[in-house]
C-alpha cells in the first residue's frame, strides 16, 4: 500500500515521504480501515513537528483521523461488529495514523457513519466537532452565556459560533485583522473584534464587563491568552486549546492573584477518556444531527497522498482558508 | 501626626514623603491604631508602585500590616472590645494604611496580642504567617505532600519550608544561585535546587517525578511559572502568588494542553473573604503558637517614618535578606 512516512520531527513538509508498505494487520480489538479520505488538522501539525501530546518512535505516519471502510477485523465482538461498515476513525496514541490507503486502529476509535454523510465530510467529523462541543459542553459547565474565542475566523471557531448558538452559548469572536472582524460581522456574527486594533483590549474588556463573560476558549496561546485573561471578570478561566501562536502562553501576574483568573488547557484527547459510553454516543448523535450544517468545514483542495508535503505546506500558509484533505484514491 | 505619604504610583522612592498630618478618627466599626512598628513587604512594594491588588486614590499612606495599640474606638462591639489592647492589624481595602504614628482599620482586621509577642515579631506577623498558612492548606487541600516553592530563599519561602514540615508537606526548595541553594542546604532543607544551574529543568523534573510533585507555590512569575508547570507531574497547578519577576507569567501551551497543567493566582484578602470567622481564628493560634520559631522573620533594619524612602530602596535591594521595619517611634 502507499503510506505517508514522516522521517524526522521537524516544520518541514520535505520530511514527508510517501512510500511502499506492507498493509498492517489488526490486533485483538483492532480493525483494519480503508481510507476514503483524512484531513490535515492543525493537531495533524503539531504532530508533524514534534508539538503534540504524543510524540511517536519514528518513521511513522501520520494522520490523526480519517473516513473509511473496515475491511478486515481482529479479534473480539467489536472489530467483528465493524467489520464491512463505513465508519471515521481516529488513530491510537501508538503506531501509524491514517495517511495511507490503510491504517489499523482500535475498534472502539470507530465510529459508524450513516450513508447520508459522504466521504468528505465524515473526514473531519471527530476531531473538530468533537472539540467543538467538548469546549461548549465545558464553557456551559462553568456557567456560561458568552464566551471569547480566538481564530474565531477559522474552521473550529466557526463550528464554535453556529454550534454553540444552537447550544444557548453565544461567541464573542476575536481575530487579528479588522478584515476578518468585518467578514464575519457581514455573516451574522453579534460580537467580534480585531485583536490588531488600536482599543482591541479596552472594547473587549468593556463588552466582558457588559456581558458578564468569565470563560475564554483560546486556539492561539502566547500573548493572546494574556489579553484574553486581562479581559475576562473576575474568576474567570482561560481554556488553551491550541498553540497557533509557537510562543509560551502568558498571563498577568495581578489578574492570577489579584482577580482570580485561571489559565487550563483542554485536549480531547483527555477529555474523551472522561466521558462514559453513553456520553460519547450521544455527543455523536448531536454531532451527526448537524454535520451537513453547521459542523461542516468547506474542503478547500484534496491531494493523493504523493502530494502529503504540498497539501501539508498549503494548509499551513492558510489554516482558516478551508479544510485540506488526503485522498489515497486519487 | 508624621505619616509616610504616597505622592505617584511608581518605582522611585523619592515619591514617598514623611509629613504632617492630622491624627484621622475612627468611624463605626473601626479602630484607631497607635503604630508600633509596621514592616516593608513585598506586597507594600506592589501597592507604592501601582501593581497591586487595590489601587487607591492619591495622595495615600502605604502600609500594609502593623503592630500597635488600639487607643480610640468607633461605635460598635468589636471596636469597644479592642480598645486599649494591644493588637496586629491590616489595612482596608480603602483609605490610608499603617507607616504613620496612627492608623485607622476595622476593628475586624485588627487581632489581639499577647504579652509574650514584642511589637517587631508581631509587626509582620498577619501577611507572611497567613499567607504561609493558607499556601499551606491550599497544596494540602490538593493532596500534597511535596510542593515546589519559588523565591525558597526569602522570609516567606523559609516560613513555608519550616511551617510546611510542621504539618505534613515538604518543600522542593527553588532558588536562583547555586550559593543559596548551599546555603539552605546547609541549613538542613533536604530537596533544594539553583535555576541558574544548567540541569535545572532536568533535575526538577526527576524530582517531581520521583516524589510525585503536582502543586507549585510560585513567587517569581513570569518563565520561573512555565519552568515549574513543565517540571510538575500531569495534572499539575501553579499557585502564583508572587511577581517579583515584573514579566507575565508564561506556560508551555503543550503543557496546559496534553498534561493538564494549570496556572491560578493566590491572594491573602480572597482567601481570608472565603474563610469563617472561626477558621481564621484557628489559623491565629496556629500562627500566635509559632510566631517565637518558625513563623518569625529575622528584623536587619529599623527606620523612623521619616526614612521611608531609604528604607523601601534597602529592602528592595535585598528582598531576602531580613525583614526592614518602620517604626514610629525611633
Amino acid at each position: 500500500m502507499r503510506a505517508v512516512v514522516l522521517k524526522r520531527y521537524s516544520a518541514d513538509p520535505g520530511d514527508l515521504v510517501c512510500e511502499e508498505r506492507p498493509v498492517p494487520r489488526p490486533g485483538p480489538g483492532e480493525v483494519l480501515v480503508q481510507i476514503a479520505a483524512s484531513p490535515i488538522n492543525p493537531s495533524d501539525l503539531a504532530f508533524i513537528e514534534g508539538r503534540y501530546g504524543f510524540v511517536k518512535p519514528l518513521p511513522i505516519v501520520p494522520g490523526i483521523e480519517a473516513a473509511g471502510r473496515v475491511v478486515a477485523a481482529g479479534s473480539g465482538l467489536v472489530p467483528r461488529l465493524r467489520l464491512g461498515k463505513r465508519v471515521v476513525c481516529a488513530v491510537q496514541d501508538k503506531g501509524d495514523g491514517c495517511w495511507a490507503e490503510y491504517a489499523v486502529t482500535a475498534a472502539m476509535n470507530c465510529l459508524p457513519l450513516p450513508d447520508s454523510i459522504d466521504d468528505e465530510a465524515a473526514a473531519s467529523m471527530l476531531v473538530n466537532p468533537f472539540t467543538c462541543y467538548a469546549l461548549v459542553q465545558e464553557a456551559k459547565k462553568r456557567g456560561a452565556r458568552h464566551v471569547l474565542a480566538s481564530a474565531a475566523g477559522g474552521v473550529l471557531g466557526r463550528m464554535l459560533w453556529k454550534f454553540g448558538a444552537r447550544e444557548g452559548l453565544e461567541i464573542v469572536g476575536i481575530v487579528r485583522r479588522p478584515e476578518q472582524a468585518e467578514e464575519l460581522r457581514a455573516r451574522g456574527m453579534r460580537h467580534v473584534l480585531a485583536s490588531a486594533s488600536s482599543d482591541f483590549d479596552e472594547r473587549l474588556r468593556a463588552l466582558c464587563a457588559e456581558l458578564r463573560v468569565s470563560v475564554a476558549l483560546d486556539a492561539v496561546g502566547g500573548d493572546t491568552t494574556a489579553r484574553l485573561a486581562t479581559a475576562l471578570e473576575p474568576g474567570g478561566v482561560v481554556l488553551v486549546y491550541g498553540q497557533l501562536d509557537r510562543g509560551p502562553a502568558q498571563a498577568d501576574v495581578r489578574e492570577l492573584i489579584f482577580r482570580g483568573k485561571r489559565i487550563e488547557g483542554f485536549w480531547l484527547t483527555s477529555w474523551l477518556r472522561r466521558q462514559s459510553v453513553p456520553g460519547t454516543l450521544w455527543a455523536w448523535r448531536k454531532i451527526q444531527a448537524l454535520a451537513g450544517d453547521d459542523m461542516k468545514g468547506q474542503v478547500r483542495a484534496r491531494h493523493p497522498l504523493t502530494e502529503a508535503p504540498l497539501a501539508v505546506k498549503s494548509y499551513r500558509e492558510n489554516m482558516s482558508g478551508g479544510k485540506v484533505l488526503l485522498v489515497p484514491g486519487r
